[in-house]
């Protein structure tokens, strides 16, 4: 067995005599300290460079497209990505009446942008991505979601998240937080500052959603998020979209809403033109916001 | 790095330098054709014998509590069995309006007996397992599941559930298959006479649910079923539970009713006295037959 010798990638020579070549595989880093790891067998890398933030890794793999790696941890595949950006994406954009200024916090690899522009309200698209690096790796080797950043309507802001949303007052009228864990720089988007600023920065009628991990996995982050969320904002929900290739095979959104409730607006003509899904149906959405019943305790905050 | 010689179970000497002890690592069999494979670290195998049909595995992981294999593939973990037991149990049993004759085929490891038995309706539950040896070995080493078969209101036959099923008429409430995938002898629990059948074993209002797969893995087998079943049952429906040990994160069951609807027909009264339960909900059981728009054409078969 060899392994690389940067800590944060991985690659396994393995299973050598089965097939009598060697075959590539990474490892998923963050369920290692739950004892439970994906692997995922890689043809070769197209992409390794450390930027000022991260190292940034896009391999092609065997079954799964291309992956997106970022400090050894799992982006996305081209496989399942479209389960993440569609529910992100089109849950807060059909619930909000006319979604025309948008801003997205992090989302780099341009799969969010891509989702946004199906929407013909949008006007503008605000992206905040701390790290060019990312922008740079997916525009060059993942143009079925980078090339979104082409359109006339999205700016890249290269700045941190945070400090963006607090210069702004009802500016946007959803925010995507599209984000990593909360470990390192990310920390901070999981934290009340963020989510008062969000508030500020939002149009009477806006709408935010963060990436807000998994509800098998980050009991304790979820709950965090909700002590804190439920005096900022009239109306929460929580809800989820199973992606494969991410640890536990869920992982859920925070919505953050005004005005506008997740369930019951709905704009399901808007939602019927939509074209190019293959997850998101009105039916999905309202369904995602049913959570089995062991995650009661995260939202019982006293 | 060194691997069992047996081919279905692959015990992997991993990151040995790291803690100075030996790591044992599961790698689950089912997703190598993917090219993506959950690994699962153990710390000691607890039963290891081939039962005249399979290889039965019993281990101790690191964080999941035990894992039951078979033929190399994850049967159930006690960290997340309850999400696959609860939902291919409460589901028919709420839908039913007296549910009190229940056969079971396969569910040789207790879990879904275990359910069963928080319905006070249930007067018999006849389990139809296959392997005599799956029984054993759990009964000795999970008795978190195995030991509902304890309660006088089970009997276990060693048969062929296809074979078992065929003998009856009108005899059964709800029918659980809770089998394998559909390889070796499981095959046949895939097939036409076979849910022909099953319909002959139910009384009028019956309901039959069966363990069917992963809409992101298996869209040929779901096809399959629904191709036939859709002439067989006058209500029908698909539902999905995340269950993160199974290979994608989630499987789905095939509801196959007479004349109740698995939406409409809930009793939300019989299911707010049930005890025990970590991830059924009426609202999760609705919202569990809302599938992502990919899995429609699954569905459209002429």
């Amino acid at each position: 067995m060899t392994t690389s010798k940067d800590k944060d990638l991985k690659l396994i020579d393995f299973d050598q005599k089965k097939d009598q070549i060697m075959d590539l595989w990474f490892q998923d880093g963050i369920e290692y300290g739950h004892g439970c790891s994906l692997h995922i067998k890689i043809k070769n890398v197209l992409y390794n460079q450390r930027s000022k933030f991260q190292e940034i890794v896009i391999m092609e793999t065997e079954k799964l497209g291309k992956i997106l790696v970022i400090d050894g941890i799992t982006m996305l595949t081209e496989y399942d990505e479209y389960a993440y950006h569609e529910m992100i994406v089109h849950v807060p954009m059909l619930t909000h009446p006319k979604p025309s200024r948008i801003l997205v916090i992090g989302g780099g690899d341009g799969g969010t942008v891509r989702e946004l522009l199906k929407h013909p309200e949008v006007e503008s698209i605000h992206v905040c991505e701390i790290d060019e690096g990312v922008v740079y790796a997916c525009t060059e080797h993942l143009s079925s979601l980078a090339s979104s950043f082409d359109d006339h309507r999205v700016k890249i802001f290269y700045e941190d998240g945070a400090k963006y949303v607090s210069k702004y007052n009802q500016a946007y009228d959803v925010i995507i937080v599209d984000s990593t864990d909360p470990v390192g720089p990310g920390r901070i988007l999981f934290q009340r500052p963020f989510y008062e600023n969000m508030k500020k920065a939002l149009a009477p009628q806006g709408i935010a959603v963060t990436q807000c991990e998994s509800i098998y996995l980050h009991g304790q982050v979820i709950k965090g998020v909700h002590s804190f969320a439920k005096d900022i904002y009239p109306k929460l929900g929580y809800y989820l979209t199973m992606v494969p290739t991410y640890p536990s095979g869920v992982i859920g959104f925070y919505f953050c809403s005004i005005l506008r409730d997740p369930i019951k607006d709905i704009d399901e003509s808007r939602a019927m033109k939509l074209q190019g899904l293959r997850y998101y149906t009105p039916g999905v959405h309202r369904a995602a916001f049913s959570l089995p019943r062991f995650t009661e305790t995260y939202f019982h905050t006293g």
